[in-house]
């Protein structure tokens, strides 16, 4: 049976996924954004990630359009919302979207990140109801994380090595074999898709932290008139000292990515001491650095005071 | 003039340096301890760091062999108390045991990890208090942080990077020449002493924050029934993902070296959090890793019930 792939999302993830899979594959694009669509017909992409020339991706906006395929890809965002709680409403949504289509033999591999249980725990619970379907019989779920660094010239789809896993040995090889035919770094097989949401989360997460203790040292040596700078200069002469800049911690993951893991550690009575206290600081940075701004401007009365009348 | 350097302290800092400069210069081995000096002189080091053989080294346990000395290097253990605060009797003993030795134009260096600012604030003072000599004016001192791995083969002093500050620039450049003498990784020469001794300070902090991390996500796989070895080898597979594992943090420097940064931070009116959450889950893991191992053998049902007469 030939291999029809809908990737769905197509964000600074899915669409360089797309269109690499486009090479070797039949491949969907889908995403709910009419305008996206509109643009990536044109062969126009918005965030300047990919080159779109020989239009090989059949995009749309409908769910019509891909209900043919076989292999569903979820590259949705996953983000969390202003209590720092996962916001899992667009990929439950999109989970229940493709229940609507998918039939017997199909897989649906999620991308974004989640917390580790997700894909087995609500994923496919959400497929199974609104497809009639049964997990691990009729249909068959995978988890192989993004690493995708947006904007990064180095290291891009094709050279970062991908972690594949399948809920049974069948839909991992098949999983594996589909990323192994676009990605050239190589590919590890995961021995669950657990071990491989678990990993996922806990790359941000390790890096976040990290970003956290340069911010607080930063604020340490700042009140002793120390350069931090300097400081860190001197520390990586040191061969295993690691080179982390203090910093504001944005972006679609690093920042992201620890609250589902505490989202969940929480739920199984496990208080995160350190990830949260990482995650506090490197939240508070933002005033911090807007404070030593200001305090720039006012000691070289950048400033002028207004003149009386 | 020609240089005769006096290494107080032999431990695993002390010895091998002294060792190493005597390829160079004319070199005093001081420490208290009459065993270890007794040992030294007949070319026994029973840390196994050292084969003494060519006994170039003078060892001594008495001040009066080493006033001869215009070199005075540090290495002695600055550990933290009960309470983890900084113990420094063991240095402040030393620095005024050197004190009442040291003439004009002598250079004193520390190698033994402090915080930053102790240098100027402490060793200075009590050096010009029991010498009636006036610091940077008739005695000079330094700050060149040891790096030593206890055990470790393939990192050792001469190809470790060394930092080197001064307490003006006619020091520093003395320093570094010595130290550049026996260095084959090359000198970083830090802008002051204080940069130094917070580059020291933060090498081993940011270690032991790593290494919590893991055991925390250990904490969290464990209680999930997932194991954190097989998450570790997949997130590894990404290529900033840094390779650290759970364990105990022991040892001289690591679980130590944060406390010096904290303890000052305090006094500064800084309070870290991240630095302390890191360090209190450390401490808690020799506790989890016994009852983890108890549990195991209940299990496994290893312990047997005594029978009962």
């Amino acid at each position: 049976m030939s291999l029809k792939i809908a990737v769905i999302g197509l964000g600074y993830v899915g669409l360089p996924l797309a269109n690499a899979l486009s090479k070797n594959f039949q491949v969907f694009g889908f995403d709910e954004n009419k305008k996206r669509i509109k643009d990536l017909k044109l062969g126009i992409d918005t965030n300047k990630e990919i080159q779109l020339k020989d239009k090989k991706i059949h995009f749309s906006n409908k769910l019509d359009d891909i209900k043919s395929c076989n292999i569903y890809i979820l590259t949705v965002p996953t983000p969390v919302n202003k209590n720092k709680i996962p916001d899992l409403r667009i990929i439950k949504k999109a989970l229940k979207n493709i229940a609507t289509i998918i039939k017997k033999k199909d897989i649906v591999v999620l991308e974004s990140t989640v917390y580790p249980g997700f894909t087995s725990e609500i994923a496919a619970p959400i497929l199974e109801k609104y497809s009639n379907l049964k997990f691990n019989k009729d249909f068959f779920c995978g988890y192989s994380p993004e690493r995708i660094n947006p904007g990064d010239k180095k290291y891009k789809l094709e050279n970062i090595k991908k972690i594949v896993s399948g809920s049974n040995v069948l839909t991992t090889r098949k999983i594996k074999k589909i990323y192994g035919s676009i990605i050239k770094a190589g590919i590890h097989v995961s021995e669950s898709i657990e071990i491989a949401e678990a990993a996922k989360v806990i790359e941000n997460t390790q890096r976040d932290l990290n970003i956290a203790l340069i911010n607080e040292l930063k604020i340490i040596f700042d009140k002793m008139g120390l350069s931090t700078t300097k400081i860190l200069k001197a520390a990586s002469t040191k061969w295993n000292f690691l080179n982390f800049q203090p910093g504001l911690v944005g972006g679609h993951c690093i920042g992201v990515d620890p609250y589902y893991l505490t989202y969940k550690a929480n739920k199984i009575g496990v208080k995160p001491k350190v990830i949260l206290a990482g995650r506090k600081l490197n939240n508070s940075m933002g005033n911090y650095f807007a404070n030593n701004f200001l305090n720039f401007f006012k000691k070289h009365k950048i400033f002028k005071k207004k003149k009386k009348f």
